[in-house]
């Protein structure tokens, strides 16, 4: 555009409000979101992803995109995340896709399936294989834009209030497990219970369930199933390395510029990678 | 900044260049680097991690920061990187710290060496471990800033011309080989070479080498060894997950905004996962 035209089209008051923007872009971010997690604040690792994303958006962006991200529970329940983001309640989630494989089993497939991919296997899929853009199709029906955001690597097989010696010690075993391995629990006799993070505790202290997965030692210990029960098992036959996913609306993700579509992708990349390092040094 | 104060300080016609700066930046970017790689051009795996990485820095800054993508040789010897990153002779490079082990044999720690750690340890020792910080430290008598940039993951045997049986075969056997691990072959009679990668085929060819090592099926498809040679062997006790890294001047990366250091960061990220998953997909 031609400095004359331009003056003739904006006139003075536009170029002076052009002018100052920096100055006052500095106090107020021009893009503020919001972020639901399915993960309790408690666990560094899982719920901190979000947390790493956050501070990466606004660095690269100069503090012009500001995403707060708040805990499962804060702006609707853990399970919530899916409708809130397919119903635009929240522009943003950060959840494991398999707990809503009750939807539709297809979700399980972007996080984890009993004998399935390992972490390595999974991002390979996702950034190199066609993985990434067969999801792009699925989630389309829920108004979501998808990106792969952590993955803890292989899992621990759980804690049981009893040990688990034969195939007859699963019959009536009630235990939260995560995803599509329920599924398979439920065909050798156990009952499958899907319970958020942060409710896991109190329902293995009440007795309303037996016996539990859910990461490894780091996270477990920090949740404090050691306190209730203690037999510990492995492996998890039914997540070789479950992915994180960062879901955004649809509609908001389109109304980004060209550039913060960009810094999405990249800073939940940074995540992607920083979670699964957290897990490996702490889970050695 | 007050309104008042601002137009008192900068005049109309600071004002006005303000005002169109945008259309004046479409055209030529505020910030251009140049990057040296140490590999050929022919290897979209390991060369093309260096322009992933270039391609997301300018989406992310809107085209605001171009960096240039050079093969080894074009402007300096695939080894000469450190010295041009060090010099200033080019703001960034890409490369395998372990060729550099005769400067200094901590290069190597930063790569690979013998029996060492694979790609998810090597990660979880620079992304969440102490691993990082110390290579910041040791980068500065260099006047480098370091990210972890890539991964092959773990690595082939090689290719010899004659088989090899016993550590007899090992005695004079001229091979190229990379990082410290050549010191281990030279303790067991070997001869190493330190041969960048688009050279290699010719010494084979020529007979200057009787035996080398790159990557991977994939990779050493494209250099076309087997046209060569034809025994292939593993593994490669030698890199259990080689680490490529981005040197970045560190004078024109102070030189940086703080968004534009975070650009860099969170590009290399991606480019960090990315080639990873596909030395994956590609060699499984």
């Amino acid at each position: 555009m031609e400095r004359r035209k331009f003056i003739q089209h904006a006139g003075l008051a536009g170029i002076l409000a052009t002018g100052i923007a920096p100055a006052v872009r500095a106090e107020s971010p021009a893009i503020r979101w919001r972020l639901a997690s399915s993960f309790p604040k408690t666990l560094d690792t899982i719920y901190g992803a979000a947390e790493t994303f956050s501070a990466k958006v606004k660095e690269m962006s100069g503090g012009k995109f500001e995403i707060s991200v708040h805990p499962g529970g804060e702006l609707m329940p853990p399970f919530g995340v899916v409708d809130g983001v397919q119903q635009g309640t929240v522009e943003c989630a950060h959840t494991a896709p398999y707990y809503f494989f009750g939807k539709d089993e297809t979700f399980a497939m972007d996080c984890a399936i009993p004998f399935g991919l390992n972490s390595r296997q999974m991002t390979a899929w996702c950034y190199d294989g066609n993985g990434f853009s067969l999801f792009r199709e699925f989630y389309k029906n829920y108004n979501i834009v998808n990106f792969p955001m952590g993955n803890t690597g292989a899992q621990m097989g759980g804690w049981y209030r009893n040990d688990i010696k034969t195939l007859e010690d699963i019959k009536g075993l009630k235990m939260r497990i995560g995803g599509f391995g329920g599924k398979v629990l439920e065909r050798i006799g156990g009952v499958p219970q899907n319970i958020p993070g942060g409710e896991i505790y109190q329902a293995l202290e009440k007795g309303t369930i037996d016996a539990t997965e859910w990461v490894g030692p780091y996270d477990d210990q920090k949740l404090g199933f050691q306190k209730v029960v203690k037999n510990y098992m492995y492996p998890a036959w039914w997540e070789g390395g479950p992915q994180l996913v960062l879901y955004v609306n649809s509609k908001a993700f389109d109304g980004l510029s060209a550039e913060n579509k960009a810094i999405i992708q990249a800073a939940s990349s940074y995540a992607h990678v920083e979670m699964q390092a957290k897990y490996d040094a702490r889970n050695p």
